[in-house]
């Protein structure tokens, strides 16, 4: 491996960077999870996850990856057969529909051309003709890691119900939660969807699903096989502190700081604040660039993450390969049917302005090296906005949106 | 939380300690899981671990505590309504067995007295009346973390093959992988079954199956519904170093360093002398006290933990909790059938003489200071035998066994 | 290096176990020394040592061992040529001696035979005789690491005002200071010197001055040519948390949080008992081992370490790589006088009950690997006398005495 | 404390940014220094040191900050009233030289403007009036930490020859060592100054000297009083890989692996063009933003700093402070004489192109929010001298000069 000095910028829509406080915190002798310190440590950790999903329903946490989480959404809800509402969003919102039909289910998917969000006109429409209520439950991708295109949650919730359909609602918040405004118990969200190595800036093996009442309902009468991913257990355990097996207790001692910066000390608000303003000036970049952000509908912007087009006939695969090896830079990479035709800049997590601006230099030298069309002034026009008067409005104008 | 000073001795069986060096390694930036950085030390890793399972065959590592490596061995293999043969060997054979009835497995359950190992005998003789090979898999648990008692995995290969069944065999090596020999091919096992915690020297949250030809091929017509959980597309992820979803990155590093520590710095045959000879140590300190070990049958001795009964009428929590308040010391509990009458010394993972001899003594006091009935010595016979030339016979004979 | 399973048992009279909290801290990125959150950590640090040291004086802090700060003493009190009376307790005192002699003082030094603590009888007929008050300072250490004895620095006090001397009193912490119960401003002493290596937990590389005014008043005046240890410029920066050279910033983080260990979670008085408590059982092992203690003076035993005399015709030398070798436990060695002939055990710092009984062990495992004779049942002496209700006495006589 | 997200940019002149193995080296459990692996450790630090120093001469380590080994190189080789040519290049030849006041020498002080290095021919001159040779040594800082000015040591050496002078030659690269071009052996230096946390990627607490045996003849007979910092016992005691009094063991540790990642896995000649390259890429972002480099000399130029003038009438102190809080940057200050006139950039140490960017990037967001007149395009220019073909080019004039 070539020596590449200084700090490696991972700047891939996660895993993030991982704060040194919550490194350390991880790097904790492992304890006894039956043992009162333990016990005392997942109480407060369960207490504070609930304010990061803005919920008073219980959030379980799986020692896994995200993609665990998904299936946990869907074994504790859904019988075999069952129809399910998906929408193509993108890479991510594939796989999940992938895994439903893997589990049986009969998912119906609205096409999508991966660079908007779900349409919650489309979704109120099938959900009207849905006379029967065959539908079970309706599942958006919030943020769309592979395209940088988020979904109005609060919009699809206004269309289910102004079709007035039963169906549960889910909701996929892996790369958006605590960089992106979201609200569990305000949207009516049935099952939330969550990993630590995004906004909670933790490493990867940890996820999430917060559970409404009504999803839990739904437990008792779904007939997916299940175990590892039982709520029911895990929630009886939860009350006291405990959990029905192992928990990855190093990573939960890292969630316990991450929750405190989060919570405490910066601010929810501020950390949304914050991931609006790091988008804008990303945004202004690859536009001074001349180049074309993938999300095409500026009030779906994500905050966490921009995907750029490549032009035509100009590879990202290799271009990413000259940011790593010349300015030790990773950047996330063009997924299926995204493969080659766009890279990704993760601005979520563990952040700040200067990381942002090296980050950004970064590929604009990368596309000087990679022979990539484009014009100098990105850097410039990013520090521009988060310099100047321009930074207050405009992350006003993009939360406004 | 009461200020403890020193060092705590965390004596469960498992989770165990974890070397400084793995913490170390675990803190260390997150790094992309699709660059060429990770994708080296994945090789590696996957590499390492077929030396410690002894297998030619793939290992799969999932981000997951070992329940969820339990729950990947039965939905890759089998299809509702297939009959397994599990025996009650303790706590957690009964935890598997539970596992697989909600799978909609229909399991056979040897009853067992939880004081010995699974029985070749009668497991031939199930198999042996089963003419119409009804019973898909045979599962024991090889070392009973609730108890102290191994299963004679090599015997029960045995008594299979006696019976020419095509069961698959599954085993549960938890508690036992890099603490007691396992040979998953000469064994001909099918899956294997382990987890990060205890002889690999990791925190909670990875977990493995290794996975036999047999076992592969069962899993194309395997009818259970699975996902995170395939082998397939984990073990075509892993041929060049990726894998399928995100990765515990950072517990991967950590593995690396403690396959490291196992297979080249002290050696996997030294390592289950080490905790051979800290076994005999252990039962002869029981002994000592005039206390009952719960392994009835010497062959079956554990050499990763030792539960010891309590005197009747006397409370192994009440015992345990004032052993941790005065000695700063977690032991293990008595588990379900067991609650309140053992406990368990976890004597596995990075360990030497000293910290046996420190948690021998907080046992010994601790005895004293709950009023339980006991003859001083235990830790005086314990030092007789490591430091005697009772030793080295001693543990030939263990190993002899 | 041959590989070594579990924890080194670093029971050397220092540097001691440093707990894991103090290490991880050290382990965080480098601050601006010039900038405002290190200067709040300077305030902070500086005004929990003055507790630590018991004292409304400033103390100093130097990027140095504790020899640094030996001579930070002298430099800053005498001029050459200058009389100062040292008293032979052992090694530490002897290099002092030595040291002063270097820096072209002219020390008076009272013979002992490294067994016993200062006499103050000596010392106050020493200062009667010098009518002419020729001698500047009284030099005394309170703990010697060598030797396990201590001094009675509130007799050495006394003895000075009965011979209504005004030398200046100084007084070596180095092993004592936050593991004996030490008084700077009660017991009038001018300069009180220690390091980071012992009772404050911390790696080595810190060193203090404690300063009375009268020890100010005295550096107006002294000659020797001072510059990196000189108090008044530290002193002046100190005020507003300022360093006038680079401070060792990392080494600071460490100290910030073993304060707040000793002063806030533990307590100092709760540090002395413990400490009083661990010696007093060290002691019965010995006597059980039928060994003999060097310090030949019950009221001057030390609560940091125990020296143990080697039988006749014994190497410690030898019994030291043996216990190294077999039982991964480090043990203070046998200096100049006491070569080969003393081992040390050293029992202070971040220390428990169960780590202290793993180091009796070894100890009495390794005398018998090394074929030195002793009786067995020093551990179970030091067990019964931990566990038992002599505890509480026994803690409380040494206290008394 | 106000909660900035993101990682601190520690872009002051020293302490450098500390590699994270670094960090995690130094946090390993301390370990007896008198015990085999620590002396393993103290030798291979010790020959990688002099590698770096490019000495086959004996370098000795100090647990002290750079100052202590500036006090070192004199009380080891001078006697008071020694005469001593010293040169103003800045505030730490100021100090140096007020430092040699104290110590009760005679030092001849070169004044100079803070804007040039040691002028050769002025050297020169002053040693060829000194026709009795009572100067006893000439000493220079290699590269003047406050200014951002290198002097030629080199060119000093073949003035000192020239005037065929016996003086003794001492250098200070306590900010240029590991990051700048130096040669001790080749430029006939005899002692070396140097200390931890700039181009050897640790925190402060370790210095060092580098001992011709020039230097070891003069110290012989050398009269100032020493005791802590005495050569002969170090050079004596670390032959075998010891230290005569308490080594800073942990930070050894750092060192250990720093060395390492010098010398073998990125080469010091690359570490030298890395610095030169991110110095040249800075001096072109000043020049771009109309700003005035200290340094008047480019043959002067310091590839580890660069010190920039204010423009008249505006406060570097606010500006640092504004920076500081909105852009999470620490930048250096001025010293002494430049107080509130100049900033200082550190380029050193562990660090890339990016964080190169973002710090430069933090400068000119810095100079717009504190109102300091300057035209935008520094990010610019040094991104196009960075990227472009020039950086080749660049580099090799940089280091031809």
């Amino acid at each position: 491996m070539k020596h590449q000095s200084g700090r490696h910028f991972l700047q891939i829509p996660g895993p993030t960077n991982v704060p040194e406080r919550v490194l350390r915190a991880i790097d904790s002798a492992t304890v006894d999870h039956r043992g009162p310190e333990f016990q005392a440590m997942s109480k407060e950790v369960l207490a504070g996850l609930k304010q990061v999903f803005r919920t008073k329903s219980p959030v379980v946490i799986f020692p896994a990856s995200g993609t665990g989480a998904w299936e946990a959404a869907l074994v504790n809800t859904l019988s075999p057969g069952d129809r399910v509402l998906m929408v193509e969003t993108g890479h991510f919102a594939t796989l999940w529909h992938a895994m439903a039909k893997r589990l049986a289910l009969e998912p119906v998917f609205i096409p999508g051309d991966w660079r908007h969000g779900a349409d919650p006109a489309a979704i109120e429409a099938k959900l009207a003709e849905d006379k029967g209520h065959a539908i079970r439950s309706v599942m958006v991708v919030h943020n769309e890691t592979s395209t940088g295109v988020t979904s109005r949650i609060g919009e699809v919730r206004k269309a289910i119900d102004r079709a007035k359909h039963p169906a549960l609602f889910m909701v996929d918040t892996i790369s958006s939660l605590a960089s992106i405004d979201y609200r569990h118990d305000e949207w009516g969200v049935d099952v939330t969807v969550a990993g630590s190595q995004k906004g909670l800036m933790l490493p990867p093996g940890l996820s999430f699903n917060a559970v409404s009442d009504k999803a839990l309902a739904a437990s008792k009468s779904a007939k997916l096989p299940r175990s590892y991913w039982n709520w029911e257990e895990m929630i009886a355990a939860n009350r006291d502190g405990w959990f029905p097996y192992t928990p990855a207790t190093n990573l939960l001692y890292g969630l316990r700081v991450a929750l405190k910066m989060l919570l405490e000390e910066e601010g929810l608000d501020n950390v949304f604040r914050r991931h609006d303003r790091h988008a804008e000036a990303t945004r202004r970049a690859v536009r001074a660039w001349g180049l074309e952000i993938l999300c095409a509908n500026p009030a779906e912007y994500s905050s966490a993450l921009t995907a750029v087009l490549m032009p035509e006939g100009h590879s990202e695969i290799r271009f990413r390969e000259i940011v790593l090896d010349r300015y030790n830079l990773s950047l996330g990479s063009g997924l299926t049917k995204l493969r080659d035709k766009v890279f990704r800049i993760g601005h979520l997590g563990d952040f700040n302005d200067l990381m942002l601006l090296g980050t950004l230099a970064g590929v604009e030298m990368g596309l000087a090296a990679a022979g990539v069309p484009h014009q100098k002034g990105g850097v410039q026009a990013a520090m521009d906005y988060l310099a100047g008067g321009e930074a207050a409005r405009g992350a006003a104008k993009a939360r406004a949106a």
